[in-house]
């Protein structure tokens, strides 16, 4: 490690600027995050964690991930994250060398600095503040981090999740540092993501000519009539924590250039985000149904990437809400909106919440995050770990 | 000239097999018709035509045409057709050589022996075989013979009638021998051609995630309502000499392989086979109204390729029926289906009705004739002259 174990003063609380500064020099682009989980886990072990290396896969497919655990008790707090980043994309088009680690003028710039090295960056800081006031804690603190978060996901938290629950190690409540905020710390806590299913539309008919459409079948008019259907009227109009799911058709494909020829086949390609009023089977049912109905040998290829999930507010959130408020003066908005992320998975086996920095330069060039959002973070996080540890 | 100018047998009535036979024998493939319409001009001049030559267009559009007349007075009978042909495809495909004139077991083979040479031959050979009982017709004869019907059609039959507009030389009524019959002679004479309009439409939209729907505005659902519209209801149920017309929706395009992203363009092609009751501006301006309602940045390209026209059944149309029947047996139906021909051109100055071959293998491998189709087809021509001309 560089100068992070050291750090912690006024000006670097808990060391989590020059934590994050020191992820961001491992350029740990996914798949091959070959130091990430390799520095964090010298970090955790320093602080006295331990950190069992769980790497899944095999050969490209090979995934590093480590689960890291401080005591036994109860309550288990586990914070989930990844240190892989998304390419860098046109290098010479950044400001700054997206892994030297660069401050300016109060910024820390390279990828990862919000999505998110500099999150788990401010919760290794906030452990060690804490510990610091309260060195032997009743409950137990955990860290699920894999190095396969932006790429396929296959042989990360998913393969993590299945080790943990075989081993006994369910935490209690689950918070993962994504960037959940749009624009400035503290406006948004989630508490649930939608689920997301894809559905690819094929229509066979028999072709013919425009002037004999009697002796032809047109796949696209059947295509049509399909879509109309599904599109029709809005799957709902949202429920109490979530806003009204979405189907929005991606893609339309025929491509015949002869204007006197009816095609053979039609394709589409649509997506829906759905909230708890759905689930992923129930939609895929809806649209062979559909799509029987208007073309009895249409193709359905249909795909469900999540299913929605919800952690009721209950305590963990309001305590988590308490701090934000505390720390930024902000009351957070509790949302579900937005894309998928790892929670989807571990919804399955405990609640969870999300809550990091700032995300709108993340997966962007000139990626960033301010030296006062990461100290506010590991703020907020500190204050999280007083009131849920006890 | 081969043996054409000679034959005329009962074998081979006012020589129509053998002028056939020439014709094929010339590979007059679009828009290459280099002898069709010279070894046409000949045998007309023979028989005692004024042929005029009418190329047309420059360069690689330079077409060939004729137009000739026997006689000056009324009523002026004009018959209508073209030499070119399309092309062969696979000649390895073809049991006999495509401009080889082959005759086997009573059928002649080769490119153009039904659509439509072998109908230019049964009309030169009518004419003949009516100046032997009538040597000086009161009325007059004329052929209007084009060298560009398959290929882009603009500078043939529009460019002679023009021409035959501007010299005072509008026939009373015109017909064209294009093969109207689907498999025998003597099914249907065409006294009519339904409308074609062609449309692209192009719609553009905002680009976005599809978990940010309300952030783009997604061109296809656009598109959808649009063509939904369009679709929603048959255009009518037909009228009296005509089917229904067909709006055919041929392709969308897309090209989005993206399954989270909303595109930012959406396209489809459209073909409208319309009646007489609608015209095609009134058409256009339908879609171009239904286009701007529901996406009023949409691009609308329309191209009219013809208006729909009717010939009413007259003394001119029941001649050739009575003709038909006294020949074949048959009462032809009155038909106005199919594609276009380049009746649609001519029934802006006058009367037009087609009557011809069996189509069945025209523009296919194997393009043939029987030689008692191409004798009935003379007989039937002979009786029209006659009925008509007095
Ligand atoms: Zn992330
Ligand atoms: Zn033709």
């Amino acid at each position: 490690m560089g100068d992070g174990g050291m750090a912690n003063t006024e000006q670097d609380p808990g060391g989590v600027i020059a934590l994050a500064r020191d992820l961001i020099r491992c350029p740990s682009v996914t798949p091959d995050d070959g130091c990430g989980i390799a520095a964090l886990a010298r970090v955790l072990e320093q602080i006295g964690f331990s950190v069992t290396l769980l790497p899944f896969g095999e050969g490209a497919a090979r995934t590093p991930n480590l689960f890291a655990r401080l005591g036994t008790g109860h309550p288990h707090l586990c914070f989930a994250g990844h240190t892989d980043v998304v390419p860098v994309g046109d290098d010479s088009a950044w400001a700054h060398d997206p892994f030297g680690g660069v401050i300016h003028d109060g910024v820390l710039f390279g990828r990862g600095a919000c999505d998110m090295k500099g999150g788990i960056a401010a919760f290794v800081a906030a452990v060690r503040l804490y510990l610091e006031q309260a060195p032997r804690p009743q409950g137990s603190i955990s860290l699920l981090i894999t190095g396969d978060e932006e790429g396929p996901a296959t042989n990360g938290t998913v393969r993590v999740l299945e080790w943990m629950a075989a081993e006994g190690q369910i935490p209690d409540f689950c918070l993962v540092g994504e960037p959940t905020n749009p624009a400035g710390m503290g406006e948004v806590i989630k508490i649930g993501r939608r689920g997301s299913l894809n559905a690819h539309i094929v229509v066979h008919g028999t072709q013919g000519h425009v002037a004999y459409p009697h002796r032809a079948d047109n796949p696209v008019h059947r295509l049509l009539a399909l879509l109309g259907e599904l599109t029709a009227a809005p799957l709902d109009a949202g429920s109490e924590w979530f806003e009204a799911s979405s189907l929005q058709v991606t893609s339309l494909d025929v491509g015949n250039t002869a204007t006197n020829v009816i095609p053979a086949r039609a394709e589409a390609r649509l997506n829906i985000r759905f909230n708890d009023l759905h689930t992923g089977a129930d939609l895929a049912g809806w649209i062979r149904t559909v799509a029987t109905r208007h073309a009895p040998r249409a193709d359905v290829g249909i795909s469900i990437s999540g299913e929605s999930f919800l952690t009721e507010p209950g305590a963990p959130v309001e305590a988590l809400r308490a701090s934000v408020r505390a720390v930024t003066g902000h009351v957070p908005r509790l949302d579900t909106g937005g894309g998928t992320s790892d929670a989807r998975f571990i919804s399955r086996y405990c609640p969870v919440a999300e809550f990091g920095l700032v995300g709108a330069s993340m997966h962007k060039t000139d990626e960033h995050v301010s030296l006062s959002d990461l100290k506010q973070l590991t703020a907020i996080y500190t204050g999280f770990l007083e009131k849920v540890m006890r």
